[in-house]
């Protein structure tokens, strides 16, 4: 199995050894589960929350960034003798000054500079600017005058391996060999089946847009550099800026409490962290670098395009016999993961006892793919799950019968094929289905006219969604019973801190209210992994449980001796410590005089290790109906509905925000998103949230509905919770796709589901091709 | 004994039980002990260091308060409606603003308004003002009419119990019955003496005059204060703020990383944090309130007059047979410790079998007394040192014979009156004589002329320097092996965060330059008492080494597994683990994949708890030749030596720099600090450093000789520290008057010994009074 390294790049390995003395399962919760607004819902809706591109320090300066306007060239001289004349501007650098002539990695072997004169993708950074506006900078990037050798390019993936096709590298385009896998015996597998499939399909490239864009402010105080970096995870940043600028770990600190959405493209640093540093100290003033939203739109990662050519084997029953996928992809200009884990989803999803896949990464001259919600699984279930459908429809049984009928309780693709701690799939798919109205909904007469009904449904896992060590948190229990939690992990907008407060108060009677979080700051709270991979919950909530635990039991010890009582015979009921057999004995935790002699109570805890040859995943069914205009080729959602095997469900509210945040970026997906490269000049020309369309209010249905197939998974974490983020964008544009196939019997095997594209099809299908 | 309440007026009881696995003491060390430059010295000296004063918030407001210029008033009206009018004011609220309708409570039992119309000293608070620049707010309260009803006052302690004194409070001005102690029997003790002396001293009341005035910035986060103070301990200030304002302690975050100077004067809350907190509230912008330097003078403390009267008796041989004292004193307007510990040294520092001491504590007009660097101690050792020298003369023997005479082993006025861990008393006397040349000194001439040359010597010893628990902190190894030290103590310019980091740098051999050091922030960083009590090394330092060594533990552990050697074989070496037996068995702490996998690693330490039935104190003794010119009354410290047993030296560099700053203090005490209360307005004539006194680089000796007497003290806790700062100000007022007479004849009782003064007594000797 190849790693999903995009979590990875630069943070720890994540596997640890850690102390495992298992408290019980929660069986009863009181706050665990229940539907609760943010802790911090005050601070974002009012403002008050200072995100990193809110920082605002006393002499600041703002930098600008020039970058090459050319999807291949090679910078030949740089002149910015009138920029740096220019008033307010406090400094220039390029690739001469040397500050700025630093070593900058893509991948663990793939090296550049920082302003390097090789430019392999539109917005590579040639030069920076830092001055006293960010209108000065900008006006400054503009006089620096660059003369470039203007070389031949590619930007179609397709394209790239063609003889003849411009090398992005001296190597050529190969980003490496093939990656294979295989079990069984495909060629037999397809000779047992009844029925044989075989299509082609591909994705567009979509961008994560994020509502805040990629940005730091850096500030240093003699040798220790601060940056305050909106972020997925502060101990990434801090491990690429220290070892790029061969500082200690300990003088880099990372900074981001808040920060405004990432979804896979802030798992990292970036060149313009190195960028800001540098112009913070030849100008000995904090710099502050935050990108336009064109610049994120070219240089700050996408979700790649996959083209896959899949067969699949099928007998009459609905038994799979076999699966053969083929995924041509790229990372872009530089090792991005260009085809990584493309192919999991048919690895993994279904009992198939032959499959084969071969994952083939070129480079082009794009910006570089970062991982993206689920980094290639949706890709893969846009093949997958529209060959199913396929599938089901050739040998005539249900969709929902056909998976149904090839569920896995193994993860066949792991080494020893390890069983599944818990798999719901199967009453993700049988409720799920029933909620929906699913066999009803089947029925129904797509209509006459030229607006057409139709229902589809797609299934998924995903592969990261256990979580795992290391983390550790600090909880610490003021005298008054209020609380504070100190975390590594940053709280991406999916309710972190809210779920994490939760478990505080379910151990501890705190009130939601009376606990504070501090997190995401290498410099002040604890350890922990970036946020991404759906793991931050099944990571952090077991730690999190294990140092209110931990505060627990010192707690009960003290007021054990106050109360004169034995402690196993004590438990916390409200803000107070009570006797099980007589609630008279009960003493206020504010009053415990334990707890004012020592200042406070603390617990330091631990994220336990994952079991032993058990893969945990979280599953989902989901289900949609579409009405299309086979005029216009709109397609419009009328309802959607997500039934998700993601363990404990911890915070209902925010649970449901997950879906339905999932949800709208797999319709975005199926119907609206694609970056543009022009064929002729090479660079993107829907750059801007104008022309390049994520779904907004009106391109959702009124209702997604949030179906939990609440498994609690114990065996996995002291939490029971498994990840949710990923999996519930995972199958949305693959359900999305069976529907329209479902309305108008046209397979829209290329995404996204344009109108242009679909009144295309169908015009092709009336003419009969 | 009586607590020294002023350093734990709010903080947490000095307590705790923790878990007590002693490791070996040190014996040798290979950083501890050394002369190291502070770890934060740039951002010091660089203006990079953000000091609370400091703080710029965006859109933040500058506060100012209106303050009663009477000694005793009672506000009948305040009229705030032209100063609400002026341009660039954002609030005005006096004690009718709901808002700011707060109680203030100067010590457990007594409580007032934050804007109480009953003023009982000048500089009351009466009304404040928010506004977009100080100026812009000084002006709008020069703008506020207050109609007060002046009533008549009593500034002087001695004046306060005469029939018919203004009574400062309903109950008139006796705090409470006054304090008695004795042991044996004193009648018995005179009787049995061949010499017995009485004679009154006085000491003035001292100004803590820190560097950065006393303030913070306040801000609002929903229902989350920020408090950024220039405080010695954060954690007091959150319990006080959070129990003013009835908020949960976690909802009130205090963040004093740095401060610029306390000697107790910034232990506590005050009003003034309430008051930016309500004008942050009102105006929904940070508020920025700084006192001004003339404020600081008025009421954020002082070190409280003390009249003493002592009575001693001693054999011919030089044992000490009684001692008597009787002490008046005040902490101005509110109970505030006006006698606290002035009589711990009669009690205490040399043996005598019988003692008796009587304290009255009364009520003035005059702005409370805090804890000022060693609380009653110098003023105590102005009256039992000078007597010691007296005694000494008249019994004809030298003046450190009689104190090596009458050493205790024992803490005689504690309880059970436990043993000392250690003593270096009789080595802090031989020693230091031997150094500074006591005897030979002792036999040059006076001289002839009107300029007169003395010497003079007095010992102490400090009630509260064995710190204690509780604390906590946290030392996390990055995989770099570069450090974080996370820690609640403030650094309050002794040097703390440097002798951390050298802790941290012993145990796991990392350089201090790969050491960062989080501190003093409620929200972020662990629990410490207050930095104050000389307590804060010998309470960190073990806390941070248990720490480290936690740290080490794992590291070797992990070591040991990847070098496949025994455990108990390995040890840190520079920053490398190296096996003891084979040095070639050896690997890089960066390069341990341990470490990696883990991300970090970290320990988490606590002070364990002081031995038990011990007393733990540091001892000092100082030395010094002073000239006197007798026409103009002048004198000049000519040089200085104090020798300290303050257990094991952590840092020398910044142990000699408590020595020279805590003499420096002692000088002002004796020659030229008082504050000046004009008795017929009973406001403060010196309130500026040009009036009032502090010593200058002008008016201390070329050379301050720092001795340290080392005398690791491994019984006391781990690191072998006890208090320094506070021990080293204790005698050096009463040495110099002590040199004062050996070079004149003439005994200043009474604090300072201004040219004035001497060359009146000077005068009066010589009319033979």
């Amino acid at each position: 199995m190849r790693p999903p390294e995009l979590y990875f790049i630069d943070g720890a390995l994540p596997e640890t050894p850690a102390p495992d003395d298992r408290p019980e399962p929660w069986t009863e919760t009181r706050v665990v589960g229940s539907r609760r607004t943010r802790i911090d819902g005050f601070d974002r809706v009012s403002g008050a929350a200072v995100y990193p591109s809110d920082v605002l320090l006393p002499g600041m300066l703002y930098a600008a960034v020039l970058r090459c306007p050319h999807p291949q060239a090679r910078v030949k001289k740089v002149d910015t003798s009138a920029a740096a004349k220019m008033p307010g501007v406090r400094a220039v650098i390029t690739g001469a000054t040397p500050a700025a002539d630093l070593r900058w990695y893509y991948s663990r072997t793939v090296f550049t500079k920082l302003f390097d004169p090789a430019c392999r993708f539109e917005s590579e950074a040639v030069a920076a600017v830092a001055a006293d506006t960010p209108q000065l900078a900008w006006d400054a990037v503009r006089a620096i005058n660059v003369e470039y050798e203007v070389l031949p390019f590619v930007v179609d993936e397709r394209a790239a391996l063609a003889a003849g096709a411009p090398p992005v590298h001296d190597g050529g385009n190969r980003v490496a060999e093939p990656e294979k896998y295989s079990r069984g015996d495909v060629a037999k597998g397809f000779a047992e089946a009844n029925t044989v499939l075989e299509a082609s399909y591909r994705t567009a490239t979509e961008i994560h847009c994020p509502t805040e864009p990629h940005g730091c402010v850096a500030r240093w105080d003699g040798p220790r550099l601060t940056i305050w970096e909106s972020t997925q995870g502060v101990y990434p940043v801090q491990q690429r800026v220290a070892t790029s600028l061969e500082m200690p770990l300990a003088n880099v600190r990372v900074i981001g409490s808040y920060m405004g959405g990432g979804f896979g493209s802030k798992l990292q640093a970036d060149k313009y962290n190195l960028i800001a540093a540098a112009l913070a100290k030849l100008t000995a003033r904090p710099v502050k670098l935050f990108l336009t939203r064109e610049e994120t739109f070219l240089c700050v990662g996408n979700r790649p395009a996959a083209n896959m050519k899949l067969k699949a084997g099928v007998r009459k029953d609905g038994t799979l016999t076999a699966l053969e996928l083929t995924v041509l992809g790229t990372g872009g200009a530089y090792p991005a993961g260009g085809t990584s884990l493309v192919d999991w989803l048919v690895r993994d999803l279904y009992t198939c006892p032959n499959v084969r896949t071969e994952s083939t990464d070129v480079y082009t001259n794009a910006g570089p793919a970062r991982a993206f919600r689920a980094p290639g699984h949706p890709q893969g279930a846009w093949a997958l799950e529209q060959m199913m459908d396929a599938l089901a429809e050739a040998i005539g049984i249900d969709p929902v019968d056909l998976r149904l009928k090839n569920i896995s309780t193994v993860s066949q693709a792991r080494e020893g094929q390890p069983p599944y701690t818990t798999t719901g799939l199967e009453r993700c798919l049988t409720e799920g289905a029933k909620a929906f109205g699913w066999h009803e909904a089947r029925k129904r007469p797509k209509g006459n006219g030229p607006v057409r009904r139709g229902v589809g449904m797609a299934a998924g896992l995903w592969i990261a969604g256990s979580g795992g060590p290391p983390s550790t948190v600090v909880v610490k229990l003021f005298a008054d019973g209020s609380a504070n939690l100190n975390m590594g992990a940053s709280d991406i907008g999916t309710g972190t801190k809210t779920v994490m407060a939760m478990v505080v108060s379910e151990e501890l009677g705190v009130p939601l209210e009376k606990i504070q979080i501090e997190n995401a700051d290498t410099g002040t709270t604890q350890y922990a992994t970036a946020s991404g991979g759906s793991k931050t919950v099944p990571t952090e909530a077991p730690a999190v449980r294990d140092a209110a635990l931990k505060v627990k039991r010192q707690l009960l010890e003290i007021a054990a001796e106050e109360l004169k009582a034995p402690v196993n015979e004590l438990q916390i009921d409200g803000e107070a410590v009570v006797s099980r057999r007589d609630p008279k004995v009960r003493k206020k935790i504010s009053e415990l005089d334990g707890v004012r002699r020592r200042g406070l109570v603390l617990g330091v805890g631990t994220r336990g290790p994952n079991p032993e040859k058990k893969a945990v995943d979280p599953f989902v069914a989901q289900f949609c109906e579409v009405e299309v205009n086979e005029r216009t080729g709109e397609v419009k959602v009328l309802r959607f509905l997500s039934a998700n095997d993601s363990g404990r469900v911890m915070n209902r509210l925010t649970y449901d925000g997950q879906v339905i945040g999932g949800v709208t970026m797999g319709l975005g997906l199926a119907l609206t998103e694609q970056r543009v490269l022009d064929r002729q000049t090479g660079k993107m020309v829907n750059r801007n949230w104008h022309d390049y369309k994520v779904p907004t209010a009106m391109d959702v249905p009124p209702e997604i509905a949030s179906l939990p197939i609440e498994v609690p998974d114990n065996e996995a974490n002291i939490s029971g919770a498994k990840g949710l983020g990923e999996p519930v964008t995972i199958p949305t544009a693959a359900a999305v796709a069976n529907a329209v196939y479902d309305a108008t019997g046209v397979r829209v095997t290329e995404s996204p589901i344009s109108p242009m594209r679909l009144v295309a099809l169908l015009a092709g299908k009336r003419a009969g091709r």
